[in-house]
């Protein structure tokens, strides 16, 4: 059940496709409208899925194919949901390395194949976040222990060079911009990760055109 | 950085505060309908509220306080907003173990103070999810190298006793039954990795009277 060490012994070229490598991502958009229903399906309709598995189901959308085009897909629904101008609430989960699901046997050569960095174009919808990296390494880099907040450290330092990064919060951080930015923030820490660490998760929560301002209570 | 292994040292009367301990809970709740602020206000309203710090911002609600206390009024708030009878789309995200966030300096004493398996009484709201569980262990068990999937694997056993755990999917275990049963195996699963794994973290999306059925599109 562990995963292999032996991911630098295979050439990238061994042409493993994204399912082979578990990634892939599942997510869910909500409308906060009676109209919900066209509006999500037209979303997912408007969306190129060529090179791409879709499955939606009645608790989310199940989305495998390369990290570049999981992130256009999903970018690209959320954003022409968006579009009807009503409030919109999306959660997005992209993983890694278990392709297995079970079993999560890890692939050899998981580690050479590691994507480059994913972009998508603005979109002109404006989303903030809040987003959570998980490294789920077993046996650390070659000579050190495993330490999932470097990892975690390390994404967090691209959100700030990127722009979109706001703040710590409890048990998650804050990003803002557009919701291309938001996306490809939380896709390259995804994607960082999983050049070091076999199995890597990341999840985030976008809120788009929120009536809610803050409020605390003590109880 | 990395969390201290001195934790069984550390007696459970040293009365650590849930704060201390980084146990909490964002959630967000979505409800399918133009009155959506209306209903998602009075369901927050409505559930019982002390001995917690609750905090909403414009992309999640965040819950403080004890396991049993954050898993009682998490269910309340979603199961009154799904007695709307509007399709309601949930996601929650359990934490435990970086009290710091930023830093994540983590508490001596964590393991010592595992909380038992909290547990609410039934809705009479069914719901169907998507379960993630993170054990972030960079240190493994005295004697062992860590194993994340050990854990989650245990905790796929406490959900199947339970009777929620329908089957593994990609990247997620599809749970069904009552709200509160769906949410109590959830936070079982937390509170028992929790026992051996200072950092532990898990995501839920919930749905609530969804009108879609499951459809594939193979790009």
């Amino acid at each position: 059940m562990t995963p292999s060490t032996s991911a630098q012994s295979i050439a990238p070229s061994s042409a493993l496709t994204p399912q082979d490598l578990g990634v892939g991502a599942r997510f869910t958009v909500a409308v906060m409208d009676n109209d919900f229903a066209r509006i999500i399906l037209a979303a997912l309709a408007s969306a190129d899925a060529s090179d791409l598995t879709v499955q939606t189901d009645p608790v989310s959308t199940l989305v495998r194919g390369s990290e570049q085009r999981v992130l256009e897909y999903v970018t690209s629904v959320i954003a022409a949901a968006a579009r009807s101008g009503h409030h919109i609430s999306a959660t997005l989960l992209l993983s890694r390395g278990c392709p297995g699901e079970v079993t999560c046997t890890t692939t050899p050569g998981l580690l050479a194949e590691a994507a480059p960095i994913p972009t998508v174009a603005a979109t002109g919808v404006r989303a903030s976040a809040h987003w959570s990296l998980y490294p789920l390494d077993d046996t650390g880099r070659p000579g050190e222990a495993p330490d999932h907040l470097r990892d975690i450290y390390a994404a967090v330092d691209y959100a700030k060079e990127r722009g979109t990064y706001v703040r710590g919060e409890h048990y998650a951080t804050l990003l803002e911009g557009d919701i291309a930015d938001v996306l490809s923030t939380v896709a390259a820490g995804w994607v960082l990760v999983g050049r070091s660490v076999q199995h890597v998760t990341s999840h985030v929560s976008v809120s788009i055109a929120s009536p809610t301002s803050s409020t605390t209570t003590e109880g």
